[in-house]
């Protein structure tokens, strides 16, 4: 019904149409993917986070959370992203100073797709969550840029980002 | 019930809790909120997206709709953020090439809270969108920085980013 | 940002890209709307539905719960629908034997914009949850025709279907 | 728990209650499913849709991404739908001058239960995402029939629609 | 459409069909509920939760984020809630030794009904979630009673509950 | 990436952070989970929901599907629990005069983890149900204690509450 792209890109059909790839045939394997990013802010922001008595961590807590949860719904969020039943989403945080947070995030499920989308949606999520939660403090922040670490698993095979951004 | 936040963070109580801020004694008055970011990619994804007869600008038209409705959820990705009644959601593309599309987007309401954050949920997803429908063609993209470019309304006053990323 | 559209098509900017239309600008005020629809199905399949001691009604109980929660998630599944606060919704079911159950739903707000797709949503779905319970005794239902019958409030005034298809 | 239903109606216990299905016990195996409809319209409107400059195939490519999500939030919806990791879906749109464009959706999965509710569910979202985008335009618009044309795979067999509507 | 219900119960009509009442005519008038509940456990495993060095404070953490979102989804769970545009939610916790942790979530808004069910939601949500990341170390645990603590605003007036269960 | 937790709580790591537990590695196998709760109310509310002629059931009917649909949502609302496709739900009401109505919810599934907080949700969402419907006719209902009462399948074995509250 949908033949296979001369643009090269899968999820755009013969006739220029999106569409949902099928991926029926393959087969249900391990998967796992990781990807990264970062905010950067004021120091004393940094610090508002990392540093004070009072909510420490909290932010980070919050964002966690919110993290996990979106890549659970990666499915809803990007059009044509096979829903996925994952088994297991991981987000960590590394403070940076004097300006930064790193964020990591790992996925992994068994099945037919791989888990790139749910990642990079787990690092997006994370950041928009720390920009909001510190926004009244420091409207400058920028997210920074995100992208796939590595992955494991699938027919295209392992990878490694040649060169991450930073 | 929470009072103010020695952090100096609203979305953290005076005992380091997490909460949704107050703002039922804020009048609704018209708000607006403009964010930008990017993709960056390999000059022949940015071909295949912008150049070719097939699929023509079908990339950034799934793209665009996975903004505009990533943008009406905000409120449930973003654990701390009201729920709002978005009043309006634009969303733009600029390749610039060689290597990099430009994404621009626009949120307003009237209503008792800002929505910078929908306008960055926007660009967020629309970027991951991008990135899901090119990653079988180009694993290296890089989602760029993305910030808050200007909003207007609220007691907070207008603001403008004052040193944009790019 | 986003001019009139050549099209008329509101929902389309006058670069030809779709965009969820700014109604900010507009006064709340009261708005209702009435769609109208129904499943055809064999007489026997009409019978169980409406007819038996075990169940009955329980078919068109369901149904109507389907349809008043999609009613209000109409703003996530039609992108560029405003995201509402509907302060009402009720659906009806009106057996019309020997093969057909007319479904009737109406929603009510105070608010910007108008509820036809609120309306019309609930059919529909009420309309697939007929058919998904009833499905294992008779595949060949069929959905039948849908329409706006009716709406009032907002600037574009009162409606009412000219020629309702049945 | 809950007995055969001596309705016939595979939703409903033998006490009337409304239950999903229990699959377990099924073996997962490959299923497609694809379902018709079409939107019915002033030959005026179809011109807007398929004709102009500005524009062109916009409406249609909106309406493809909302089918596509929808299908995959069936379970979501419609109350005794399992919840089904999808494999596929496509959504193809023919226009049928002067005055109707065709639907046709697809669905795949390797699954314990069928996929007719995500095709039927595309389907319906998709006419409801063009009525929402050409409303402006002309409110008089119909939701033509939809029904299930064919399916494959699962225990009750291969089934293709006898006598579909039109 | 649906008149007044014999019954007694507001969310059935006449005609004893559930329905969502029409709030349209209210005036949108400060609300606020604050609703009350409990989770009973193991001593051991209320110090697991409160006293440790490693992920001090984090249970609860995760609970309180799960309940403020959940209250904010309030009327997607519940049929024949209003969806709400929440203004405030707030959720604290207090161990109560030897075996209890009492849970107390508030949430108001400007609106045309009441928060009760927002406010019981992210109770229950946050009972929920401490079962779950607790439920590898003590099965037993029992989620306590839940009750309306206290509500604001509206037309049927300020209510204290008389006889809270504990 | 995530080590044992020496907390004994799963979903926290090694160094204190939520996570969302690794399930790749088990197989997929049969599991099952019964959860039960109550809602008590005057024995004049519990008339209007079972003994009246108007409504008989819809009461109960509606807080089913409620329960049925929140189950299949479990993934969403709890923020460590990974995302299942559910094989069957069956929610069950016993009235017990003169004040309450037992709850009893089952959640099956072949899959990588257990049920039980799809089950318990199901009995959580079903009571918050029935107290919105009754709410007007009576706001000191109390939404009684829940608690695991069965499970199996899974390599923790077999396990029934020893110690149920009622």
């Amino acid at each position: 019904m949908t033949g296979d792209s001369p643009s090269g890109l899968t999820h755009i059909d013969s006739r220029g149409n999106a569409r949902m790839v099928d991926v029926s045939a393959k087969p249900a394997t391990p998967r796992r993917a990781t990807a990264q990013g970062s905010v950067r802010m004021r120091p004393a922001t940094l610090e508002l986070i990392t540093g004070g008595e009072v909510g420490k961590g909290d932010v980070l807590g919050v964002a966690r959370v919110a993290a996990i949860m979106a890549a659970k719904r990666t499915g809803e969020l990007i059009p044509l992203c096979h829903p996925l039943g994952l088994d297991s989403v991981t987000v960590d945080f590394s403070p940076a100073p004097p300006d930064r947070i790193l964020i990591s995030a790992t996925a992994a499920l068994v099945g037919r797709t791989g888990v790139e989308m749910e990642a990079l949606t787990a690092v997006s999520i994370a950041a928009l969550t720390i920009y909001d939660m510190c926004k009244a403090a420091d409207k400058e922040m920028v997210i920074g840029e995100s992208w796939l670490a590595a992955k494991t698993g699938g027919r295209s095979g392992d990878f490694r980002h040649p060169s991450p951004p930073a």
